[in-house]
């Protein structure tokens, strides 16, 4: 096994995009597609090795760069989260730019674009949740951590199955919250599950969180846990 | 392998029980052994059944017994819930005749008493949150299709880890009393997870369930994916 980073650059709604696919060069022939959507910093080396950790088990991985090439922050940013608060208030946008990533997975020549999935941590967690929310053709998607409030306009018919990692005291998403995407998934009619983490806050895949009294900080069970259910739930979409 | 079943007669509080011992006796030596309890109508050959399955895991499995001997019910009866009745109007009677069934467990041969979990269906679910919330020495705890209301008095200390494989649209659980179990677990510093499953009644677990219009349905996915989750589980307990 020679899991190989290679970085792709590519047009999208609003410009040129720096993504990275990941997968493993000794394995022969097409395999199932996986997007990874990063937290509020954008694509960094923590998603590149978790990325490895998937292609190892398997797939080409594609780490989906959202905000534009050059565009990436650093928590030491005071306004750190400027790429994704451009996004958040343009919902349209956002879910452009996540369809436009997964036509980017369905041409990577290792990809089946046939049979493909979304990974998300954070924001990359709403990332997953609005493709899937925008009807796209992918078998599933996973949720890690992420942001749940629905856009503000009608969405397609969820076809995809949905894996929602969830961390119980996270702040970012109360029990409210959660009760509330469980309600819209429902009425979406797609088949979904929410793996909720007791005293689990936000970012628990993030070994850089340690925001304990704000409510984010890794969890070494919870990200052990979450990593088993997303190769379970791959296995069942494609195995 | 070889999985056998033995009937265990035993005492207890109250008179005589009749659970059932299921193991692999083609194995060699102890193994974690793993309480099974049934639902409200007590143990039965569908309990048996999965029991063999957990057996063919590799653990000592006791489906145990907390009616007393003779005392099943059927769906068929009119007063099908008159046994479960007796012990939820007593909690303190259902706290000492799960922990006499965990005593039991612990006293067979093949079974490691240093190494216990519980599992258990609808009203099983309940014993083994009361299990736990005695402070037993069990290792972990899974519930499918649980009831989640606490004793009327104080409990101890939380040993066990828990998995609560919980479908959303149990309309024995609603929302409100799954929360309430998550805030109830939270306060008893214990290691928990929820695993909500959407469009998912209760009874997903049994195939004899049919009672849609009651919100009480068999569910293939949730039955396979708690299965998965509780082996999961029992690896990281015991693996």
């Amino acid at each position: 096994m020679t899991i190989q980073r290679r970085i792709i650059v590519h047009e999208g709604p609003g410009g040129l995009f720096e993504s990275m696919a990941v997968s493993d060069d000794a394995a022969a022939g097409m395999r199932p597609g996986v997007l990874l959507f990063p937290n509020v910093l954008g694509t960094k080396e923590t998603d590149f090795a978790y990325a490895e950790q998937v292609a190892a088990l398997g797939y080409a991985v594609l780490v989906a760069d959202v905000f534009g090439q050059g565009k990436r922050a650093k928590r030491s940013d005071a306004d750190f989260g400027r790429y994704m608060d451009v996004l958040n208030g343009d919902r349209a946008l956002l879910r452009e730019r996540v369809n436009a990533a997964h036509d980017v997975l369905k041409g990577i020549d290792e990809a089946d674009g046939a049979r493909t999935a979304a990974l998300g941590f954070c924001f990359g967690g709403k990332c997953v949740l609005d493709l899937a929310r925008s009807g796209a053709d992918i078998s599933g998607g996973v949720s890690f951590h992420g942001v749940y409030d629905a856009p503000p306009f009608a969405n397609a018919a969820i076809r995809a199955k949905l894996l929602i990692c969830h961390g119980w005291d996270d702040p970012i998403a109360p029990p409210k919250a959660t009760a509330a995407l469980a309600e819209e998934l429902t009425e979406a009619g797609c088949d979904w599950q929410i793996h909720a983490y007791g005293r689990t806050g936000h970012a628990f895949t993030d070994k850089s969180a340690n925001m304990v009294d704000r409510g984010m900080f890794y969890s070494a069970d919870a990200d052990r846990r979450s990593f088993r259910a997303m190769t379970d739930f791959l296995n069942e979409l494609f195995g």
